[in-house]
């Protein structure tokens, strides 16, 4: 027996298209998932405006912020039975590295990014490792599980930050990564306030209770100087990657404060050492999550810590897939844009 | 009753004097130190070149890696007595601001350096705060005994990497402040190799039983992979305070590494950021010490893990102390030059 289903493929030159295909049946230790919502990455993005076709090609399906069903499994599956609603953590590593040796197996060295080395969730049926999935509550909404992915990126890098209740949290940038570290820093205890320069932006964060400061209108370090009473942020995460965000992320910090690097910098910028030395400053350099983050993350989703109706902006389906990134490429006001991905989802 | 002593004063323009004069008694809470030996740190160095002028005036008697006696107490002073041999751990914090209110009063905002905010141990008497003393063995060296200050600095700078018996060490700078961090760090446990230019450096290190790498002649981080079958380093020590430094330091990391920054970067150099991200790596300031790292500094010398009759390279009676800097200034073999500062010591 053969299922049709619909897949987007990205042929390159901002280019989707979306046609009908033989799902495979899922192989040996594999799960076929079908999929609800597939929200739109950063990292899709990137694909969208050519930034990666050296590694994805054009006969890639992308896709890894998703939720979805079990519809069936390979053999010698046994963590997961057919209907169970599920989540992919998409990262399978080589288990013979010196990452996987040192338990370290989400930062492996030969790391496949599922969704984006390999096929990914913008398609009716995905078949991924049995190994990458977590369950899901039964009445779990499947729009809002849509964003545990980027909500467990979030749960690493404050886990990671090892923030603890009743510290003063700093955000560098007020975009999806960032709103989402603030709602889970927010949930951990953090007194938390946002820096971010896009009005749009300020005003969304404000409209999800976030104290907010634009660095424009005001100094940055002397404002969280007097919201600390000199003592400066405890916990800072860098999410906007500029070198005005890694000026800050010094000037910002307490003594022995935890920064995190929540953005990804291809260029080198220029840190202030002496910072480092002055108040024993630590950077922590965090990278996608691990099983435990994601649990976590769940939780958060169902609790509502998450604003989930706040952060998805849009919803549109698989067949506008094209239009949807062209509209979230221009739009100053769009959070989490979702693609419904399943008819009945 | 009056104590004549002899002091070194620093007058500007790369000029010492050394005068006699009447030893103030100690204050309340203040016990008088009669120095033994004092060596000649990094930093009275920058002073010497006129470097910190701003900061310590032109009367300063600088020096603070000393050993010394207790020679009298001032009133309430109860944690030593007179006759022990001591040396000053020369920080005094203020108690009252945001680093102190945290427990880490080593880096307070209004840290005094004693030996540069205040006069120091180039004299044979030293008044210091009574809470600055540790008292050593009865029976110890006290040329040995003016290492511990620097050693004290290294055990700081391993105690925050974390080190763990087996780990890898890059060490990035074999001048003395490398070379201490090589030997706690081999003390702790760890496999050390230094990398360093220059090669009367290089020749030390290899004497003290170091495995050393000259970035000029081999590939650094292809040599650290060699070594450690493609993990990486997983502790690394950035001594070098260069741009070349900083680039190896991460370019030489293990997954999830410890980067501690020795050095005082005055510039603010180019960072690789995206390495964090991509290996998780840690960024650990460190500066001074706190009492504990006095006392495994103590224990080090004791116990000859530092290698004291190899890191002394030379030993100046104060009349000369104008000569020792000159020459320490121009020698390329120099590790720790010494000044005895008493003349009994
Ligand atoms: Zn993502
Ligand atoms: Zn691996
Ligand atoms: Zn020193
Ligand atoms: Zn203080």
């Amino acid at each position: 027996m053969t299922t049709t289903i619909k897949a987007a493929h990205y042929r390159g030159n901002k280019t989707f298209t979306v046609e009908t295909m033989e799902a495979p049946a899922p192989a040996k230790g594999e799960v076929a998932v079908r999929i609800a919502f597939c929200g739109i990455c950063g990292t899709d993005m990137h694909v969208f405006h050519g930034n990666m076709d050296g590694r994805v090609g054009f006969e890639r399906v992308i896709g890894h912020e998703m939720s979805g069903t079990v519809a069936s499994v390979g053999e010698g599956v046994t963590n997961v039975s057919v209907g169970e609603k599920v989540v992919v953590r998409p990262l399978d590593h080589c288990g013979n590295c010196p990452a996987c040796d040192a338990g370290h197996q989400h930062i492996c060295h030969n790391l496949k990014f599922l969704g984006l080395d390999t096929n990914g969730a913008m398609q009716e049926i995905w078949n991924v490792p049995a190994h990458t999935l977590h369950v899901l509550p039964n009445d779990m909404r499947m729009d809002h599980a849509a964003l545990i992915e980027p909500v467990a990126v979030a749960c690493h890098d404050i886990r990671l930050s090892g923030l603890k209740p009743g510290e003063d949290v700093l955000v560098i940038g007020g975009g999806p990564i960032g709103i989402l570290c603030a709602m889970v820093a927010r949930d951990a205890g953090g007194n938390v306030v946002i820096s971010e320069v896009n009005t749009y932006r300020l005003a969304i964060a404000q409209a999800m209770g976030f104290d907010t400061i634009n660095p424009v209108e005001a100094d940055l370090p002397n404002t969280i100087n007097e919201r600390t009473s000199g003592k400066g942020a405890d916990v800072v995460f860098e999410v906007s990657g500029t070198q005005p965000g890694v000026d800050a992320m010094t000037a910002c910090a307490a003594t022995r404060a935890r920064i995190v690097m929540v953005a990804i910098h291809a260029q080198k910028p220029q840190i202030d050492l002496f910072q480092f030395f002055w108040r024993e400053l630590k950077l922590i350099g965090a990278r996608v999550y691990e099983p435990e983050d994601y649990e976590k993350a769940i939780q958060l989703v169902v609790s509502g810590a998450i604003d989930s109706e706040r952060v998805i902006t849009d919803v549109s389906p698989l067949e506008d897939i094209q239009q949807a990134f062209e509209s979230l490429d221009n739009s100053p006001t769009a959070m989490k844009s979702l693609i419904k991905v399943g008819e009945d989802a």
